[in-house]
Parts: C-alpha cells; structure tokens; sequence
C-alpha cells in the first residue's frame, strides 16, 4: 500500500467529491452473486465497498442470491434435481434446504463479514415482518415448478427501520405466502422489486460479464448506456439474449417503476462497486 | 368455544386487568422449548399467546433452541454426534448445521407463524449487529468441546430496536466471536444474558417438567416461589439435582443481574405462558 | 373466581385475541347512561372495563349524561322543571344546576372511579379549550326550550391531547357559544359528533334496552345489524319508534360522517362493553 | 383609550421588556381569589392580564377558591355551617356541594372567560390524574374538621402537559385520597404545593389587602420585601398576625421548597397581576 | 420613567393584547434603513422593540442597508462614485467595499447591539447558504450598472433555522451568483423577496417620511391604507412620485407574492415599530 | 486524472475507510491560515477537503485569520501599524478594519467557495448570539495593546446548530466584551479554546512550516508525535522557539482541555488536510 504517494491518494479522494454528494443519503440496491461471491478476495473486497459506501453515507441494500451453496447443501442431503425447460423444479425438501441454506448460511455470513469490517448489518429474509409476499409463479409455458415463487406486495418498513438506524440490511430472497408457505425467489428479481417499492437512485446486478456487448464475443464493444426504450429492438437483434434476457428484464422493470438508473456490472472486477459509484467512468452497462 | 358464556368471558377478562396493568410496556424474555415447540397445538397456543400478550402492551422477546430439528439434520448429513462428559461435541461441520437449522429454519417458522397471527415479527440471531459476542467454552472439567461457545458481550440494540417499532424480535442463539467464528450457544443461557441486559421485568424458562418438586415423584409437591438465596442449600439438599441444575443456574443468574422475576413453566400445558403472566396462581417455580 | 379452570380463562383469552387486534389503537366513544350508571355495580364494572380497554390500547373516551343527579339537584334547590311538547325547558337557574352538577360532580366522580382502578382520566366539558361550541335548539315545533343547545364546532384538540397522552378523556356534555352563554347538549348527540370528529371506530350507546326488536314485546326478535339504508323504512313500519328515534337518529348520522360502525347495546348486562367488543356475538343491535 | 399618546405607550412597552424577560418560559403560580374573583370589572381585568402573561411567554398556572359561591349554594340548599374554632366543619353533604360548585361551576366559568380573551385554559382538579391526594386534616387543636384535607402528593403531569400544549390550566382545590374520598383543600395551600412541585418562578397570592404594614392602620408603612427568616420574628412582634399567619406560612413553605419568589399582593387594585410582573415598583409585598 | 401611573401602565399592556395575539408566531419581515439607522438614539429603540417583539412571539427578521457607511468607507479609500441615470455604478472595488462594510461592519454591530438587549441574534448575508442567488441587474435603460443584482433565488432556509432556534436573524443584502461573483442587492426589495419567501404576516419598511401623502406638501392628507389595486392609478396622478415608486412597487410586488400586509413607516418616529404593530392606529401608510 | 487506473482509485479509498470509520460525526475543527490561505491553489484544494470531511460525516469547524488581506486595507486607508514588543498595537481605527475584513470579506469569501464545491457553510463571528466574549488582553510584559482580547467565554450554541443542520460553520474570530467593544483575537488562540468547547475529536492548525524539527534545519528531523507532557522540556532545549511556542501553547491547552488530539501540519502541501486525517502517515507534529 505504501507505494501509493500521498499526492495520488489526496487526488483519488478528491476526484470521488462529486460522486459522493451525488449519492449522498440515496438508496442503493445491490445484487451480490456470482464469482464475487464465490472468490474469497473479491467478496472482501465487496464487504469492505459496502462498509465504505454506508459510511460516506449511502443508504446501501444488499439482496444476495446463494446457489453453489444450496446445489452442495442438496448433494450432501442427496436430493436430486429435476429441471423442467432448464429451471429447477423446487420440492417440499428443495425449499426447505434453500430457505436453511439462503437465510440461516448465507445471510448470516455476510452480516458477520460486514461486522467484521465494523459494518452494522443485520440479516432479513421476506418472512420477517411479512417482507416479501409470494404467490406460485410458473414456467415461460405455465409449468409446474414447484415452490418458485413470484412477490405480489413488498413491505418495506423493516428495510427502512434498518436503514434509519444506521444499519445494512441484508436480504435473503425467500419469501411466503399469508398461509406460510416458503418460496424461493429470484435474487435479481426481488432486488429490482425492492429498488422499486424503496425508491432507490440506483439497483446494480453484479453479474460475472463484462457488461452489454454489441458483439459478445468482442470486449471493446461494451454499451455503455441503454435507453430502456431501445431493449426492445436489441432483443430482436439477438444483442440481447440467452441469460441476459431477465437480468435486463430486472433493469427495465425497475426503471419503469421509478428507480433511476441500473447497471449490470462485472463483478469479477475487485471493487466494481467503488469504480462504479465513484468514478467517472463507471463498469458495465448502465439502463436509464 | 361458543360453549362458555358471555358472563365467564367478561369475569375472565376483567380478571386479567391488573395482570395486564402489572406487565404494561416491560420487557418479558420467554425462552421457548420442548414440547410447547415440538407438539404442533402447544406451538400454535404459544404463538397466539405471544401475540396477544404484546398486543395488551407487553414487550415480549422470544429466544428458542431447536435441538430436535438440529439431530435431524446432522443425521441426514450423515454427521455422527461425538460426546464428551454428556456434552455434545460441535466441530465445524456441525456448528454449520446448527447456523443453518437454527437461523435459516426454526427462526423463520416462528416468526412466519407468529405473522398468521397477525404478529409483527423479526428473526435475529447472534450475528446481527453482533449482537451476541462469543468466546470458546469448556466443560466442567475443562473438556474441549469445539465451537460451544459462552456469550462475552450483549449488544441489545437490535433487540430494543424491534420493540420500539412494535415488532416482536425471535432470537436464534448462535453467536460469533469478532473473528467471524461461528458458536452454538445453550439457549437458557442466552434468553438469561438478553434479559438482563435488556433490564426484562421477567424471564420464563419453558420445559417439560411442571417445575420444581420438593419430591420428584410427587407433583403434588411442587414449590412456587423460591428465593435464590435458597438454591445453594436445595442444591445440597438434592432438590435441585441433574438437568435443572443449569436451568435454576440461570434464573439464579438473571435474578441477580437485575431480573424481576424468572420462572420455569410447565410448556405442555396450553397457554401456559398466559396462564403464567395472566392470573393469580401462576404455574411451575418462581424465583426471586 | 377461583372456580373458572385455567384452560377456560387460557381459552377466552386467547378468543379476544383477534378483537383486541381489530381495536388496537383505535378510536372508540362510548356514552354512558342509564341503569349502568346508577346500579353501582354495572357501573363498577363499566369503570372496569373502560381501563382494560384503554390497557389493551384501545382510545377509550366516554361521553356521560347524568339526568337522575340533575333531577336530584333541582329538586333539592326547589327549580320546578317546566316541559314543552315532553322537553325541559332549561331556564337560566337549570342550566347553572346542570353544569354543576355534570362538570363538577358526575363527571369527577368518574374520573375518580377509573384512577381506583389505575385508570388515567381527566374529566373534560365543552367549555375547555372550546371543545364544543354550541347555539340555541329548538323543539321540533320551534318550541323555546330554553338553554338547550346544539352544537356548531367540536375542537378536538384536548381529547386527542388526553389520548396521546395515555389518559382517557370523560367528557360532560355541557357546552357554551362564543360569547359564554352555557347550554346543555344531549349527550347521545354529543357523543355521536364528537366521534365523528375523531374518527372514531366504533361508536357505542349504553342504553336500557336489549337493543332494536322487531317485535317490541318480544326479545328473541332483536336485529344485531341495521345498514343505516334502512333506517327510514323502518321508521314507516315502526319498529323504530318513541324515545329510539334520537338515538338511532344518531348512530345514523355519526356513521354518515365517517364513524366505521355504531351500536347501542343493553347497558344492563354487566360488562356488556367488554361483552360487545371483545367477543363473537355483540350484544344489541349494530348500525354500519 | 385614545387619550393615552403614542410616545407614553411606546415608552410603557419598552418600560415591560426586562420583565418580560426575566418570566419568559418561567412557570408563575397565582392563586385567584377575594375581591379580584367578586367584583365583575376587576375579574375582566385578571382574565386579560392572565392571557396577556401567557402569550408573552409566561407559563401562567392559575389556581382558584371560591367561597362565596360555595356559601351561596349551601344556603340555597338549606345545609347549616357548622364551626370549630373559627374553621367550617365539612360534612359529607357540604364536600359534595364544595366539589360540584368550585370544579363545576367557578373552574368553568373561569375556563370560559379565559377562552372569551381567546385565552386557551383548560379545568382541572385534584381527581384528574390523581393530581391532589390528599388526607383528612385536623384543626389546630386536632379538631375533628370533617372532609377538610390537606395535600400528601401532587402530580403535576396534567398541569405539565396543559403548559407544554400552550394551554393554561385553571385548578380547583378540591382534591382526593386512593379510596376516592373528595377533601376541601385551602386554595392558597393548594397553590403553594403545586408552585413548589412545578418549580415555579413566583407564586402570587391575590389578598383584599395592601400587602404587610408594619403598623397595620398605616398603608404607608407598607413592607415591600421581606426574608423568610425574618418572618418568626415578625410573628412574635405581632408585625404578622391573624389571617394572615396562614398566607404568610404559604408563601414561606413555598420558598422553601425551592419557589423563587412569592407575593401577596392587592387583587382590589385593577390589573394588579400585570403591575406587580410587570414594572419596576410591584405592589404588596414579596418574600423570599 | 416613573412619572407614568400603574393604571396607564397596566391600560397600555392591556390594549396591546390583541395586536400581541395578533403577530403571535407570524413572521415579519422589517426592512431597517435611514435615520432610524444613523440616529443613535433611534437605533437605541429599533433595536429594543425588536427585542421585544421577538419575545412575545413575533419572528422578527431584520433586512438592513447601511448607505451612508458605504460612502464613508469609499471615500476614505478614495474610490470615486460614478453615476448612470442618476443609479450608483459598482465596479469592482466598490462591491468588495460594500460587502465588508455591510456584511462585516453594520450587520456584526446590529447583531451586537441586538445582544446588549438580550436578544439572541445571528447576522447573515446572501453567501450564507446560498441565501440569495443573485444575477446582474440592468438601469432602467438597460444601462451597464456593475455589480448590481437582482434576486433569482432565495434559500429561507438559514432563516428559518434561526427563527426556529429562538435567534433573531439579521440580513446584509449582499448576494453573489453560483460562480461566486458578489452583487450589491436593493436592501429594500431584498426584504421583499425574503419576506414573499417566509410566506410573512407583515413586511415593514422603513423610511424618512410620514408615509404616502395626498398632497405632499401637506402631511395631514396621510393615506393610511392603499389596496394595491390603486397603485397604477396612483402613479399616473402622480401620488406616487419620484424615491417613492421603487418603494411601493417592493410592497407591490411582497403583496402578490402572499405577504398580508406591508407599510411604509416613518423611522424618525421612536419606536415606530411598536406604534405600528402594537397599537390601532400605526403610522405611516398600508398596503394590501 | 485520467492516468490513475481504476485499481488504485478503489485502493485508495478502500484504505481510507479506517480513518472515515475513526472520525465519523466527530468534531474536527481546523485553523485556516497562512500560505494555505494566500495561494489560490491551495486554497481551493483546502476548500474540496473540507466539503468532501464534511461529507463522509466529518464534523469540520473552519476558524480563519486574515492577515494579509488586513494589512492591505490598513495600507490602502493610510492606517499606520504601530508595534509594542513585536505586537501590532490594535486602536480604534484598526479593529474597525479587522472586523470589516474578517468578518465582512474573508468569511464570505471562504463560505462562497465553499459553496461553490456545493457544500453548505455559514458565517459566524464571535457577536453572533455572543458566541465568544472577550475582554482586553496585554502583552508578555503588561504593554496596552489596544483592542487586543483574550476569550473569557464561549458559547457553542451556534456552531452546534449549525453542525447539527449538516451546515460547516466558518469563524471570523472578532470578538466583543459585554458592552459591545469589538477585540481582535488571535485565530490559534479561538480555534483552540472553541475546539474544546465543542469535546472536538481533533485540533489541526494549518502553518508554513513542515512541523516541529529537532534540528530545524533539518526537514528529516521532523519529530512526529509529542506527549504533551514533553513539551515545557522541550523549551528548555530549544527545540520550541520563536513563533512556534504560542502555537504550541495553543496545542498543549486544547489537549488539556478535553481534545483528544491536535495536529500542526504543513498548509503549504496540497490536500494536507485530507493527508493528516484520512491516511496512515500524517504530516506534520501530532500532541496528545
């Protein structure tokens, strides 16, 4: 560290001035997952961004999703997994392992790692306070699949209880319905819903590509910038496709409903969310 | 229930009135167990007694273990219990499972459940805001027992936080030390360190035994009130022997950090808990 | 009292349960009159009830007229009361005695009786702070009645004070125009105005009678649920009819006015209040 | 009015600032009573002067006898005075008609005036919130006296919440014990207890008399100041003697349980309230 | 002083009580300039009747220019004046002049002076928060005027902070521009603006004559109230001549933008202010 | 900028995180002088660190000299300084001036560039709300040094409504005695005493030197941290001399007086504010 020259720090701070009060006392939504989650130096280096973030104060949530530790947690409990078009089916067992592993492993883990950066957090899952309601959702052709949910009213309030305390909410996106049926939900959903019902400045999906590209085999093509109105056509022009698909739906969705920017950002970049908040050039694709 | 008439429910409720009026806006720490959490109808009762208990102005905080729930898993996961002294061992894999069970499943049950009645609830365990700091216990003869831990400090904030919104928190007793290791904590000790700290008018321990018997094999023997300065001399008489040894410990403990009042109540019997708070007589043994 | 089982209480308990949530924090105005203001025990059971209520968190106000003490009072200083088509004629030596009486001694006879039950009360009348405002009414004929008024103004603001102070307001119907001159309002009337004010939930009528019958000789013939619509049809066909008249009258305009639900219940019935809101049946007749 | 010239009104404004401040956020105590409550012109007079004082920032607490009143019902009633060395027996009958008379008719036609000033004044006694308890007194010789009483405890949170609520609470001093038996308490009394509870700045004690004369033929030996300790002294020397003697023990009881300054002044002289606060010379004579 | 007798003193009070009730908590806004400023004496007066107004209740906001001592400060450095159409030309050492005398010298010894009676208060400038943002401002024939400026925002903010602290804000009337720029504001169009801003009860201007006169060579043809309807009219009769246009055009302008009322007063009147609030008849002229 | 990649732009505020973490809602009030004043770059560096401290929840108090700018005006109005013992004698015409130019030009022009970076800041001097009192002060042998004052009071209030309104407060240190006298105080002097008035966490005076040398010759003698208790030892070696024992004094009496920390860093390195506070190293002498 020591071979950064004091000039250059003072320079660094300085240039993140404007970036600061742009965000100050704003809500932002972010989606943790992916190899930022899974690779131990970029989730500390995540954990500590986060810490930096609320105290140069941004009212930061973190949605997280979990699903190499729920596949290994399923292994070692020796349930199969059935896929129907290419998603899970989840099951009475499957739920109860994903409710296990996402509220009382995951959760808990990153409510410890950001304590341990002197964050205050604290973990929330959509039971608490009857946070995010559910209701059954179905395959893109109205299959069963099991206990995957879809939110039909989000609660806030414990959210912002957290937030005006001074506190980081952490999110595990499980939910239930009023008769307490569990539901997986997923994670860049319910963090676009959440954006949405907080109305947050910003939702950033961290996700393990570099961003939009107009040609995705070619890393200089990033887009910078998208219209939501112009999703549409890029869907029929094949730039948009395959799993980028939902995330982006997550992206308009929440533009629509009143957040004011989202990006999708790579985060197998260290400090993504550093670069993208207090810099001038940001990572990834923005949607406005 | 349309059987008892309208004079026995006015009797009834007017009786209750200075019950009500005596626990108004205390704080009262249940630690939930047994069979009131095992046998479905004991848990239903306990839940709608929470509920109307902090709806008449009570600040209830309810702490629960989840031992039967926790054997199950570590037996599906193929994880043998190793025990020394009587004590069971947690190594690393276990205390996972008891993060896991606890946090991720017997938490949020109970705070689904207490939201079908109606009750505004929050799942929190030892992790959020660090809330339970912990250090590596040792059996009474200094055995190594792996990742038990005992509580070093209490930050009551997100507990106190939750009353204050209205919301009754349930607490899951794992603990960290400011390293991020993970400790399972015996839940008696920890509703007994929460309601000191939090200065409760009462603590009540629920069991499965219908409270302290002069004569163990008579229940007709039962002692209602005891001071703790009687308990040394009734350990050496034999009265207080075995399981309730650590039980009566921690009454005696909370008692002496400021408690009221604590009791250990017999949860097999419905209501038992407003049973408890809500009439003359009381159930079980009250120590003072 | 000891012969009422510990399960028979735990159950009616727990049977308030959803009433108590259906009133928590809610307004309720409840006038007090006839039998169970003179039986002394219907009125300590009345006092009872108004503190349990209020300990539970319900807004409790109560509205009180107090006609045998004025007719005592007059009596004893020899005022002849004069009628006009069944109406007193309220002279100016009438009037002092009914102040006096209403504000100085009924009134602070019950605020004293619900402090014996560790009720916080303050009595009020229509003179503090200007709650109620008044001006002359007249017979239905346009008879003179003297200093009877009607009232033009409810301020509030010392009843919502009491309330938000944990202190149940016990309001005398005495009231005075702009200039000072004191008129006595009907408190049925009072009351029905003053929870429309409020907003109030609930707006209860203790009165001397089961409640509307459809066969005025016969009680199993009582109607538990009039939809104010209906009203008028059932004054054509005289069900409602004599001294009901004013009192449904009011019911129907305090729920014109945004009052959720009225009802005038037998005040003879101990605890009917506590009977009323807090179970199944209700007692009497209701008006949405 | 108009012959008074704009420079003399100016002068007499700018003469008030410094007294203005000295009592600006200060709680005065004034006990209201004799001439200044009779006569119709003086009363007017104390009423602006009372909501001239709050307005400009005085928390005014006003506190009232009413003995003539009093006298005038229990004649028209026909109930008999009995007395014991000097002091009226009151009997169950006569308490009845000191309550219903000081709290239902002088405390609400004071409220009244206040409010015809555009005063905002609420009435309150001693049964509201249990704000007087008191206990049967006895006379000098430990006569028997019926239900005179004297004050055990005084909650000043009703007076409190009227002030915080820029509200001035007028108070009748009939008070009661935890049984709900009402008791006569001595207004000037009455006054010195609630000045001392509150912490008042100054309790003012309006008398028919021109204050303490050292030769009490001579209103110009007028005594403006005097020290409490010096008052034992003037006793003996007979300087105070009489009725005196109680209105004296009153405002030395009240400074010696921390009230500033007290007052006994003129209430025949008009706005004497405003003379005495308000301008350099005061009228009668202060302790302290 | 003493030569004014307690009854004229206690009539003076008295009358003052509705004006008092009147302003009570009202914002006004007093534009302080002329001989009231340069004559000791006056300036003694000003500043104890804003004192005292700030105590009853009035939120006093004091908006001052200080034109003589800017020319005595120019002078002395020998910066010579240069005049366009008869309006001042601020270059840019006389705009550095005016902000040091104004913002450094007259404001701090108003503020000073506001302090040796008592009252707390705060000076200010248009830099003060961004106060006032200002841009330049053109002669009548658009002529080049320097550094002089019109208001484009005022942020009441500061204000209202000190008003809400209890603090008597004091106003110099410079502003600058978001580059930083300085400009020389218009004292009386500043309070204007200001008081339009705090939504103000009054705007009061201060002058160095009688008010607006019919014939202004006769001081008895006073207009005491002008509808700002009549102003066009007014100025084509030539009532409103010369100095006075720009005067009555700022309470105009104060008028449309929702401010009650506004008067010129004559400053060289002693406690003028008093006169015109605290009395029936004011001085000076009205608009409304 | 652009040359600095975006890994050392999240390394640099990721190390910064410990420090933000350290002082967040800790007062830190700042002596403004010297070359760090003079230099336009500097100046607008100091200004970018202020608002940036401010808004990573910095409490900052900028208290500022003027110097230079004085000088220039007491030359440009043909003011003679005289010396007594290397002190400028302050007489009547100069202290003019230094309240004209401190508080009327430098604070200004320091709260408008403060602005600019859209930080919120407002001017105060030492007669706002008598923010500092002061009486005459003289020098080290009892010479007259005219309007020269030592502070005798402080009165917090302003710059704590100020903090507490998220506003930076910037203190022109003139000051006044009760009577209105107008004194110059030496700008270490008031930021020390206002530093522990406020319980400030830290103490930096800006100078032109690098810090305390051992041999003062000798840049890389600097002697980075003293206990206060060192420093009467280090006088005596000469360590301390000349123009920085009063600096020093300063230091030890803040340190004395509660602050738990105080700094004299080089002003004339750009960002040295940002340096000091939020990196590993520091600039200059720290004392404790």
């Amino acid at each position: 560290m020591q071979n950064i020259p004091n000039d250059v720090r003072a320079r660094v701070l300085n240039d993140a001035l404007p970036y600061i009060q742009k965000y100050n006392n704003k809500i932002v939504v972010i989606k943790y997952g992916g190899n930022a989650m899974t690779n131990n130096e970029l989730k500390q280096a995540v954990m500590s961004d986060i810490v930096l973030l609320a105290l140069v104060g941004v009212k930061v949530v973190l949605v997280h999703g979990g699903g190499p530790e729920i596949n290994d947690m399923l292994r070692r409990l020796g349930i199969e997994s059935k896929f129907i078009g290419g998603l899970r089916y989840t099951d009475e067992a499957t739920i109860d392992v994903v409710k296990m592993v996402l509220a009382g492993k995951v959760n808990k883990e990153l409510v410890m790692l950001l304590g341990q950066y002197n964050g205050k957090a604290i973990g929330l899952c959509g039971m608490d306070e009857k946070m995010l309601l559910a209701e059954r959702a179905y395959g893109p052709n109205d299959e069963d699949l099991g206990y995957v949910g879809c939110i039909t009213k989000v609660n806030a309030e414990p959210i912002s209880d957290a937030l005006n305390n001074g506190v980081i909410p952490v999110i595990a996106t499980v939910a239930s319905d009023e008769k307490g049926q569990a539901y997986n939900i997923n994670a860049d959903t319910a963090a676009a819903r959440i954006a949405a019902e907080l109305k947050a400045e910003n939702l950033i999906l961290m996700t393990d590509i570099a961003g939009l590209l107009r040609d995705k085999d070619d890393p200089s093509t990033l887009i910078s910038t998208v219209n939501v109105s112009e999703v549409p056509f890029m869907k029929r022009r094949g730039i948009i496709s395959g799993g980028m698909i939902p995330k982006i739906d997550c992206c308009v969705e929440a533009v629509r409903r009143g957040v004011k920017k989202t990006a999708i950002i790579d985060g197998r970049v260290p400090h993504s969310i550093l670069i993208e908040m207090l810099s001038n050039e940001g990572l990834g694709t923005q949607f406005r």
